[in-house]
């Protein structure tokens, strides 16, 4: 076992703090990162306030991990020391179901391993997650992070930036296509910019009169507040594709009718009380799809990183020390962050230095 | 114009009965028909009783038409005199939007013209539908009956037909795959016999135990009682698609969970109240699809209706006399109907000549 530190939460109540435990010896398959960076997901949030069911404590969540190989286990083939890599939502899956050998390891039928508050095979621990000096993962799971990114910023493709590329890229968005985002937070900025590099025209639905400016800088063309009915009205029944990273309920309808024959919206937000019912009438009108998306596959989230490097896109980011983790998910429920927060963990090893 | 006689609706209130009236003059490109069998939807009942917007009355009814092609215009290419044809649910559309261009008349940005309670482009006047004598067509709405089928059973083709067969093409139904039917009326029983010869295992839900030894007979490989929770739990994430028949508001996560990965639920029938609202759980984990389906365009319907001449392929049908319709409504909406009833136009035809 390796000794390792990092911010845990020991209760639904209690605040992320100092935190000593092991991570698993390095097996022949697995590499051991020393973490550079972690982005924070809302997902982090809610697993560690216990807001969705089984989180097992203590409770290091964190999986927008950014760092570097320490060490390579001896039937690791495509790491080594010093490899700039990543690890995202999973560290593990069954490997033999449908899903795992089309490369769909999201859709695990035997469930992923999560990279925290998951069962770690190997051990039958709970797996601690980002927030941490290190990391110990399966070599499958680890991503190569091109050299021209900023390692920080780039932390949040790992999640964020996988989440809206995978729906994306799976409903072929592309050149000649007019596409619709739907919120500007972490996964909506993702949203705007890989939709822009990949050709479309890009429209944001915001509640936020204030993203105007920041929208366009980031690659939208067009900015409609949603509440504006007659702003939305002019967009009827023209868009091939809308990306809906909304987790609170709202009326769907509201973007289906803005829909072209065929047009699809997809969720990659799941809220805590359902969505009023969507329509059926716009469904039927128009052969339009409501659809969902998890995450993405292991070779497409490196598809992914490679499509940010040729692109030059990253995250925009708020860098802070781990201490200031607890202001920061205050910050994060108000919504207060352009884009992503990502823990900067240099500031853990002086901490432990000290 | 040209005499006619149909039965129509007066008023929401009053029963179908005799009416004469005048079909349009036989334009370069139409077609005049003499009718001989017309099915009876639902759609046509909530047309007449007014229980979606917009009834004009009188009201003639009926979109399920079959006949013999009695006078063709000058410019008509595809049929003539003598001709077994078919008029199904559109009459017109704009033919320059997007879809139209696609053949997909059925999503006309412009809004197709109905068979019945359309409004005819020619005259301004309501159209009036299949309960009738005689109906005049552009050619381009008129569709050729396979020789070896029984025109009185393949009438429902050209709305039962064409609206499971659509969906079922779309979403790449076939060999290997397991596709669910929810509800076996006129609709579902189309569903299960297409599926069926288009090579997938069909599984048939409804509600009612008395229908298993039927949809087995029409091409089912299993019937699943869907108000039995054990039995729908062992077909878990097991379906590559499902499609959704029934026009009551019911909840749709018991069917979104039994997709595979990628799967699909198509609604085809739009209820009067909403469905309670779909877990978005259910539509996020695998990447499933929630979509609806309306009939489709006149190119696919012609395919529908050569896949059935190759096939073998009609409706189970109950001849009724004209004379008989508003009774035929009254068993309809208790569901007492194997599983379409088709009026025989020889009996309109007697009344007339009485």
């Amino acid at each position: 076992m390796i000794p390792a530190h990092g911010y845990a939460a020991q209760s639904a109540e209690s605040p992320l703090s100092h935190f000593a435990f092991e991570r698993r010896a390095v097996g022949a398959r697995d590499v051991m990162i020393d973490i550079l960076y972690c982005g924070v997901c809302h997902s982090d949030l809610h697993t560690v306030k216990s807001e969705w069911a089984g989180t097992v404590y203590p409770c290091i969540p964190g999986h927008e991990i950014v760092g570097r190989v320490v060490q390579a286990g001896g039937q690791v083939t495509n790491f080594r020391e010093g490899d700039l890599v990543g690890v995202g939502c999973m560290v593990d899956s069954c490997q033999h179901c449908t899903p795992c050998g089309e490369g769909l390891e999201q859709y695990c039928e035997n469930g992923f391993t999560g990279t925290y508050n998951g069962t770690e095979k190997e051990t039958g621990r709970t797996t601690y997650g980002g927030y941490a000096d290190r990391i110990v993962v399966a070599e499958k799971f680890v991503l190569r992070i091109p050299d021209n990114l900023d390692p920080a910023a780039a932390a949040p493709l790992l999640c964020a930036g996988i989440t809206t590329y995978s729906p994306l890229r799976h409903w072929k968005v592309g050149k000649g296509q007019k596409v619709g985002i739907v919120g500007l937070g972490g996964l909506g900025h993702m949203g705007v910019k890989l939709a822009h590099a990949m050709g479309a025209r890009v429209v944001l639905f915001t509640t936020s009169p204030g993203k105007e400016a920041d929208a366009k800088r980031l690659g939208a063309a067009e900015v409609v507040l949603s509440k504006d009915a007659e702003a939305m009205a002019k967009h009827l029944g023209s868009f091939h594709f809308i990306l809906d990273t909304v987790a609170a309920a709202h009326n769907l309808d509201a973007y289906l009718e803005l829909l072209r024959t065929n047009g699809t919206l997809t969720l990659v937000g799941a809220p805590a009380t359902p969505h009023p019912s969507p329509t059926v009438f716009n469904l039927i009108m128009g052969r339009r799809t409501l659809a969902g998306s998890l995450i993405g596959g292991i070779a497409e989230t490196q598809e992914m990183l490679d499509f940010c490097g040729e692109h030059g896109i990253t995250s925009e980011v708020e860098l802070i020390p781990i201490q200031q983790i607890n202001e920061a998910y205050t910050r994060m429920l108000k919504s207060d962050v352009k884009y992503r927060f990502v823990i900067d963990m240099a500031s853990l090893k002086q901490e432990l230095a000290a």
